[in-house]
Protein backbone atom coordinates (compact mmCIF):
# COMPACT_ATOMS: atom_id res chain seq x y z
CA UNK A 1 0.00 0.00 0.00
CA UNK A 2 0.96 3.71 -0.51
CA UNK A 3 2.96 3.07 -3.81
CA UNK A 4 1.64 6.35 -5.98
CA UNK A 5 -0.07 6.02 -9.21
CA UNK A 6 2.05 5.57 -11.96
CA UNK A 7 2.67 8.46 -14.08
CA UNK A 8 3.11 6.48 -17.50
CA UNK A 9 -0.26 5.30 -17.22
CA UNK A 10 -2.59 7.52 -18.37
CA UNK A 11 -6.19 7.79 -15.80
CA UNK A 12 -9.29 6.19 -16.62
CA UNK A 13 -7.51 3.39 -18.95
CA UNK A 14 -10.09 0.64 -18.74
CA UNK A 15 -8.81 -2.35 -16.58
CA UNK A 16 -7.77 -4.31 -19.28
CA UNK A 17 -4.82 -5.44 -18.76
CA UNK A 18 -3.77 -7.79 -15.89
CA UNK A 19 -2.21 -4.69 -14.01
CA UNK A 20 1.34 -6.89 -13.39
CA UNK A 21 -0.37 -10.38 -12.40
CA UNK A 22 0.88 -12.48 -11.90
CA UNK A 23 2.86 -11.11 -8.99
CA UNK A 24 4.26 -12.34 -5.45
CA UNK A 25 3.34 -10.80 -2.47
CA UNK A 26 6.81 -10.06 -1.10
CA UNK A 27 7.84 -11.24 2.32
CA UNK A 28 5.09 -14.24 2.36
CA UNK A 29 4.17 -17.42 0.94
CA UNK A 30 1.30 -15.99 -1.42
CA UNK A 31 0.77 -14.79 -4.81
CA UNK A 32 -1.48 -12.77 -6.64
CA UNK A 33 -3.59 -13.56 -10.11
CA UNK A 34 -6.58 -12.61 -12.04
CA UNK A 35 -9.16 -15.47 -11.36
CA UNK A 36 -10.18 -17.96 -13.92
CA UNK A 37 -13.59 -20.37 -14.46
CA UNK A 38 -11.75 -22.83 -12.73
CA UNK A 39 -11.45 -20.89 -9.03
CA UNK A 40 -15.18 -20.60 -9.29
CA UNK A 41 -16.12 -23.82 -6.99
CA UNK A 42 -13.17 -22.83 -4.45
CA UNK A 43 -14.01 -18.86 -4.44
CA UNK A 44 -17.98 -20.24 -3.73
CA UNK A 45 -16.53 -22.28 -1.05
CA UNK A 46 -14.55 -19.32 0.43
CA UNK A 47 -17.20 -17.02 0.44
CA UNK A 48 -19.77 -19.53 2.23
CA UNK A 49 -16.79 -20.63 4.90
CA UNK A 50 -17.84 -17.19 6.58
CA UNK A 51 -20.66 -16.33 9.39
CA UNK A 52 -22.79 -14.11 7.13
CA UNK A 53 -22.09 -16.23 3.91
CA UNK A 54 -22.89 -19.29 5.31
CA UNK A 55 -26.37 -18.12 5.27
CA UNK A 56 -26.60 -16.83 1.74
CA UNK A 57 -24.18 -18.15 -0.27
CA UNK A 58 -24.75 -22.18 -1.69
CA UNK A 59 -21.38 -24.06 -2.89
CA UNK A 60 -22.58 -26.96 -2.36
CA UNK A 61 -24.29 -27.61 -5.49
CA UNK A 62 -25.23 -25.21 -8.59
CA UNK A 63 -23.41 -23.25 -9.27
CA UNK A 64 -24.97 -21.70 -11.96
CA UNK A 65 -25.48 -18.54 -11.18
CA UNK A 66 -22.16 -17.66 -9.88
CA UNK A 67 -20.85 -19.46 -13.59
CA UNK A 68 -23.50 -16.29 -14.90
CA UNK A 69 -21.72 -14.14 -12.65
CA UNK A 70 -18.28 -14.71 -13.18
CA UNK A 71 -18.66 -14.29 -16.65
CA UNK A 72 -20.27 -10.76 -16.44
CA UNK A 73 -17.23 -9.76 -14.07
CA UNK A 74 -14.75 -11.14 -16.00
CA UNK A 75 -16.32 -10.56 -19.13
CA UNK A 76 -16.06 -6.63 -18.45
CA UNK A 77 -13.10 -4.92 -18.25
CA UNK A 78 -14.36 -2.56 -15.64
CA UNK A 79 -14.13 -5.22 -13.30
CA UNK A 80 -10.71 -7.63 -11.88
CA UNK A 81 -11.41 -10.60 -10.00
CA UNK A 82 -8.32 -11.18 -7.77
CA UNK A 83 -7.48 -14.74 -6.27
CA UNK A 84 -4.51 -14.90 -3.69
CA UNK A 85 -2.81 -18.36 -3.83
CA UNK A 86 -0.36 -20.47 -1.54
CA UNK A 87 0.96 -22.96 -4.43
CA UNK A 88 -2.40 -23.58 -5.80
CA UNK A 89 -4.66 -23.06 -3.21
CA UNK A 90 -7.00 -20.44 -3.28
CA UNK A 91 -6.80 -18.78 0.43
CA UNK A 92 -7.95 -14.74 -0.69
CA UNK A 93 -10.30 -12.93 -3.48
CA UNK A 94 -11.59 -9.26 -4.14
CA UNK A 95 -12.90 -7.94 -6.65
CA UNK A 96 -12.32 -4.19 -7.76
CA UNK A 97 -14.62 -2.76 -10.00
CA UNK A 98 -14.07 0.54 -11.29
CA UNK A 99 -17.09 2.65 -11.31
CA UNK A 100 -17.37 6.20 -13.39
CA UNK A 101 -19.23 9.28 -12.20
CA UNK A 102 -19.84 12.77 -12.28
CA UNK A 103 -19.50 14.20 -8.58
CA UNK A 104 -16.13 14.78 -6.35
CA UNK A 105 -14.92 16.51 -10.04
CA UNK A 106 -15.98 13.52 -12.54
CA UNK A 107 -13.86 11.16 -10.09
CA UNK A 108 -13.52 7.67 -11.16
CA UNK A 109 -13.96 5.46 -8.31
CA UNK A 110 -12.49 1.93 -7.64
CA UNK A 111 -14.65 -0.11 -5.40
CA UNK A 112 -13.42 -3.12 -3.17
CA UNK A 113 -16.55 -5.78 -3.01
CA UNK A 114 -16.37 -9.48 -1.76
CA UNK A 115 -12.81 -9.39 -0.13
CA UNK A 116 -12.06 -12.47 1.99
CA UNK A 117 -9.47 -14.56 3.13
CA UNK A 118 -9.44 -17.91 4.32
CA UNK A 119 -9.26 -18.80 7.59
CA UNK A 120 -6.31 -20.62 7.69
CA UNK A 121 -4.35 -18.21 6.42
CA UNK A 122 -5.10 -14.90 8.29
CA UNK A 123 -2.87 -12.84 10.88
CA UNK A 124 -0.09 -12.81 8.04
CA UNK A 125 -0.46 -9.56 6.53
CA UNK A 126 -2.54 -11.16 3.56
CA UNK A 127 -5.62 -9.28 3.90
CA UNK A 128 -3.86 -5.74 4.10
CA UNK A 129 -1.45 -6.84 0.79
CA UNK A 130 -4.41 -7.76 -0.81
CA UNK A 131 -6.52 -3.98 -0.76
CA UNK A 132 -3.21 -2.13 -0.99
CA UNK A 133 -2.13 -4.16 -4.40
CA UNK A 134 -6.18 -2.97 -5.37
CA UNK A 135 -5.96 0.12 -3.79
CA UNK A 136 -2.69 0.76 -5.70
CA UNK A 137 -3.88 -0.98 -8.95
CA UNK A 138 -7.17 1.73 -8.94
CA UNK A 139 -4.87 4.69 -9.10
CA UNK A 140 -2.52 3.45 -11.84
CA UNK A 141 -6.22 2.68 -13.54
CA UNK A 142 -6.77 6.57 -13.05
CA UNK A 143 -8.75 6.32 -9.71
CA UNK A 144 -8.77 9.11 -7.44
CA UNK A 145 -11.08 7.49 -4.57
CA UNK A 146 -11.58 3.73 -3.71
CA UNK A 147 -14.80 2.59 -1.67
CA UNK A 148 -15.97 -0.26 -0.21
CA UNK A 149 -18.70 -1.09 2.58
CA UNK A 150 -18.49 -3.96 5.29
CA UNK A 151 -21.32 -4.97 7.47
CA UNK A 152 -21.71 -3.52 11.16
CA UNK A 153 -21.39 -7.67 12.29
CA UNK A 154 -18.44 -7.98 10.78
CA UNK A 155 -15.97 -7.56 14.07
CA UNK A 156 -12.87 -5.80 13.46
CA UNK A 157 -13.28 -5.27 10.04
CA UNK A 158 -13.50 -1.59 10.60
CA UNK A 159 -10.79 -1.27 12.18
CA UNK A 160 -8.65 -3.12 9.59
CA UNK A 161 -9.98 -1.37 6.93
CA UNK A 162 -9.08 2.55 9.61
CA UNK A 163 -5.94 1.11 9.69
CA UNK A 164 -5.32 1.17 6.23
CA UNK A 165 -6.43 4.49 5.89
CA UNK A 166 -9.77 4.46 4.80
CA UNK A 167 -12.59 6.75 6.81
CA UNK A 168 -16.15 5.27 7.85
CA UNK A 169 -17.32 8.29 6.60
CA UNK A 170 -20.76 6.68 5.36
CA UNK A 171 -23.68 4.67 5.83
CA UNK A 172 -23.62 1.78 3.72
CA UNK A 173 -27.39 1.28 3.03
CA UNK A 174 -29.48 -1.99 1.24
CA UNK A 175 -32.07 -2.70 -0.11
CA UNK A 176 -32.72 -6.28 -1.07
CA UNK A 177 -35.49 -6.49 -3.91
CA UNK A 178 -38.29 -8.07 -4.29
CA UNK A 179 -38.20 -11.99 -5.39
CA UNK A 180 -34.52 -12.01 -4.50
CA UNK A 181 -33.27 -14.40 -2.13
CA UNK B 1 -41.52 1.84 -5.41
CA UNK B 2 -42.22 -1.45 -4.81
CA UNK B 3 -43.28 -2.41 -8.18
CA UNK B 4 -42.17 -5.93 -8.99
CA UNK B 5 -39.78 -6.63 -11.33
CA UNK B 6 -41.25 -7.47 -14.70
CA UNK B 7 -41.19 -10.73 -15.70
CA UNK B 8 -40.94 -10.28 -18.86
CA UNK B 9 -37.26 -9.05 -18.98
CA UNK B 10 -34.56 -11.45 -18.79
CA UNK B 11 -32.81 -11.16 -15.51
CA UNK B 12 -29.28 -9.45 -16.01
CA UNK B 13 -30.39 -7.92 -19.34
CA UNK B 14 -27.83 -4.52 -20.19
CA UNK B 15 -28.97 -1.34 -19.25
CA UNK B 16 -29.11 -0.68 -23.04
CA UNK B 17 -32.62 0.78 -22.71
CA UNK B 18 -34.00 3.64 -21.85
CA UNK B 19 -36.20 2.38 -19.43
CA UNK B 20 -39.23 3.87 -20.31
CA UNK B 21 -37.80 7.07 -20.06
CA UNK B 22 -38.52 9.75 -20.44
CA UNK B 23 -41.51 9.16 -17.98
CA UNK B 24 -43.94 11.49 -16.21
CA UNK B 25 -44.10 11.01 -12.05
CA UNK B 26 -47.58 10.83 -11.68
CA UNK B 27 -49.22 13.20 -9.56
CA UNK B 28 -46.30 16.01 -10.08
CA UNK B 29 -45.29 18.25 -12.49
CA UNK B 30 -41.83 16.43 -12.52
CA UNK B 31 -40.52 14.15 -15.37
CA UNK B 32 -37.48 12.00 -15.58
CA UNK B 33 -35.65 11.04 -18.30
CA UNK B 34 -31.61 10.26 -19.48
CA UNK B 35 -29.14 12.85 -19.26
CA UNK B 36 -27.64 14.68 -22.41
CA UNK B 37 -23.94 16.40 -22.45
CA UNK B 38 -26.33 19.58 -22.37
CA UNK B 39 -27.68 19.00 -18.87
CA UNK B 40 -23.32 18.78 -17.70
CA UNK B 41 -23.81 22.67 -16.88
CA UNK B 42 -26.70 22.61 -14.74
CA UNK B 43 -25.68 19.10 -13.12
CA UNK B 44 -22.39 20.31 -11.90
CA UNK B 45 -24.61 23.01 -10.26
CA UNK B 46 -26.77 20.99 -8.38
CA UNK B 47 -23.77 19.12 -7.33
CA UNK B 48 -22.15 21.90 -6.24
CA UNK B 49 -25.57 23.79 -4.78
CA UNK B 50 -24.63 21.36 -1.70
CA UNK B 51 -22.65 21.65 1.89
CA UNK B 52 -20.69 18.68 0.53
CA UNK B 53 -20.32 19.91 -3.04
CA UNK B 54 -19.55 23.44 -2.04
CA UNK B 55 -16.22 22.07 -0.83
CA UNK B 56 -15.47 19.48 -3.73
CA UNK B 57 -17.21 20.53 -7.35
CA UNK B 58 -15.99 23.31 -9.31
CA UNK B 59 -18.86 23.95 -11.70
CA UNK B 60 -17.78 28.02 -11.83
CA UNK B 61 -15.30 27.13 -15.02
CA UNK B 62 -13.73 24.11 -16.61
CA UNK B 63 -16.21 21.61 -17.21
CA UNK B 64 -13.34 19.50 -18.95
CA UNK B 65 -13.06 16.57 -15.78
CA UNK B 66 -17.03 16.18 -16.06
CA UNK B 67 -17.21 15.64 -19.33
CA UNK B 68 -14.91 13.07 -19.48
CA UNK B 69 -16.62 11.25 -16.64
CA UNK B 70 -19.98 12.17 -18.50
CA UNK B 71 -18.74 10.37 -21.70
CA UNK B 72 -17.76 7.07 -19.85
CA UNK B 73 -21.12 7.30 -17.96
CA UNK B 74 -23.29 7.58 -21.18
CA UNK B 75 -20.80 5.43 -22.80
CA UNK B 76 -21.15 2.08 -20.60
CA UNK B 77 -24.62 0.45 -20.74
CA UNK B 78 -23.62 -0.54 -16.75
CA UNK B 79 -24.59 3.09 -16.31
CA UNK B 80 -27.68 4.96 -16.21
CA UNK B 81 -27.41 8.64 -15.73
CA UNK B 82 -30.87 10.25 -14.26
CA UNK B 83 -32.42 13.67 -14.42
CA UNK B 84 -35.67 15.05 -12.96
CA UNK B 85 -37.34 18.05 -14.76
CA UNK B 86 -39.53 20.69 -14.51
CA UNK B 87 -40.19 22.00 -17.75
CA UNK B 88 -36.99 22.53 -19.25
CA UNK B 89 -35.43 22.93 -15.88
CA UNK B 90 -33.05 20.23 -13.90
CA UNK B 91 -33.81 19.46 -10.16
CA UNK B 92 -32.86 16.57 -10.11
CA UNK B 93 -30.12 13.88 -10.72
CA UNK B 94 -29.21 9.98 -9.49
CA UNK B 95 -26.91 7.41 -11.22
CA UNK B 96 -27.63 4.37 -11.28
CA UNK B 97 -24.78 1.79 -12.25
CA UNK B 98 -25.07 -2.32 -12.13
CA UNK B 99 -22.01 -3.97 -10.52
CA UNK B 100 -21.88 -7.49 -10.71
CA UNK B 101 -20.19 -9.99 -8.26
CA UNK B 102 -19.69 -13.46 -7.12
CA UNK B 103 -21.35 -12.88 -3.27
CA UNK B 104 -24.85 -13.44 -2.49
CA UNK B 105 -25.35 -15.80 -4.91
CA UNK B 106 -23.81 -14.00 -7.89
CA UNK B 107 -26.26 -10.75 -6.91
CA UNK B 108 -26.47 -8.50 -9.58
CA UNK B 109 -26.06 -5.38 -7.38
CA UNK B 110 -27.85 -1.73 -8.34
CA UNK B 111 -25.73 0.94 -6.91
CA UNK B 112 -26.96 4.71 -6.68
CA UNK B 113 -24.49 6.96 -6.72
CA UNK B 114 -24.45 10.94 -6.56
CA UNK B 115 -28.75 11.44 -5.70
CA UNK B 116 -29.64 15.34 -5.59
CA UNK B 117 -32.80 17.32 -5.53
CA UNK B 118 -32.14 20.60 -5.82
CA UNK B 119 -33.66 23.32 -3.06
CA UNK B 120 -36.35 24.70 -4.61
CA UNK B 121 -37.95 21.24 -5.23
CA UNK B 122 -37.35 19.13 -2.07
CA UNK B 123 -40.72 18.25 -0.04
CA UNK B 124 -42.41 17.41 -3.16
CA UNK B 125 -41.91 13.73 -2.91
CA UNK B 126 -39.43 14.30 -6.00
CA UNK B 127 -36.71 12.28 -4.40
CA UNK B 128 -38.68 9.53 -3.07
CA UNK B 129 -40.05 9.10 -6.72
CA UNK B 130 -36.60 9.19 -8.52
CA UNK B 131 -35.47 6.29 -6.28
CA UNK B 132 -38.41 4.63 -6.59
CA UNK B 133 -37.63 4.82 -10.42
CA UNK B 134 -33.90 3.79 -9.94
CA UNK B 135 -35.01 0.74 -7.73
CA UNK B 136 -38.03 -0.61 -10.18
CA UNK B 137 -35.36 -0.29 -12.72
CA UNK B 138 -32.64 -2.29 -10.91
CA UNK B 139 -35.04 -4.74 -10.57
CA UNK B 140 -36.07 -5.11 -13.76
CA UNK B 141 -32.66 -5.33 -15.14
CA UNK B 142 -31.79 -8.50 -12.94
CA UNK B 143 -30.45 -6.62 -9.70
CA UNK B 144 -31.60 -8.42 -6.47
CA UNK B 145 -30.02 -6.23 -4.17
CA UNK B 146 -29.47 -1.98 -4.59
CA UNK B 147 -26.95 0.00 -2.37
CA UNK B 148 -25.82 3.34 -1.45
CA UNK B 149 -23.73 5.21 0.72
CA UNK B 150 -24.63 7.97 2.34
CA UNK B 151 -22.26 10.87 4.29
CA UNK B 152 -23.30 10.28 7.97
CA UNK B 153 -23.22 14.05 8.31
CA UNK B 154 -26.09 14.34 5.88
CA UNK B 155 -28.55 14.68 8.39
CA UNK B 156 -32.13 12.85 7.49
CA UNK B 157 -30.30 11.12 4.47
CA UNK B 158 -30.26 8.03 6.32
CA UNK B 159 -33.98 8.61 7.69
CA UNK B 160 -34.76 9.25 3.99
CA UNK B 161 -33.12 6.16 2.92
CA UNK B 162 -35.03 3.99 6.07
CA UNK B 163 -38.22 5.31 4.90
CA UNK B 164 -37.88 3.52 1.25
CA UNK B 165 -37.10 0.30 2.85
CA UNK B 166 -32.95 0.90 2.75
CA UNK B 167 -31.08 -0.59 5.86
CA UNK B 168 -28.22 1.24 7.13
CA UNK B 169 -26.59 -2.36 8.33
CA UNK B 170 -22.88 -1.22 6.67
CA UNK B 171 -20.15 0.92 7.40
CA UNK B 172 -19.31 2.97 4.29
CA UNK B 173 -15.34 3.75 3.99
CA UNK B 174 -13.42 6.22 1.43
CA UNK B 175 -9.84 6.37 0.96
CA UNK B 176 -9.04 9.30 -1.02
CA UNK B 177 -6.10 8.31 -3.45
CA UNK B 178 -2.70 10.44 -3.52
CA UNK B 179 -2.69 13.38 -6.08
CA UNK B 180 -6.15 13.25 -5.92
CA UNK B 181 -8.16 16.86 -5.06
Amino acid sequence: MGARPRADRPRGAPLTGDGGLPTDIPGTAYGLRRATAADLPALVALLADDPLGAGREHGDGDLGAYRTAFDRVDGDPAHLLLVAVQGETVVGTLQLSLVPGLSRGGALRGQLEAVRVAAGARGHGLGAAMIGWAVDEAGRRGATLVQLTTDKSRAGARRFYERLGFVASHEGMKLPLPGSS
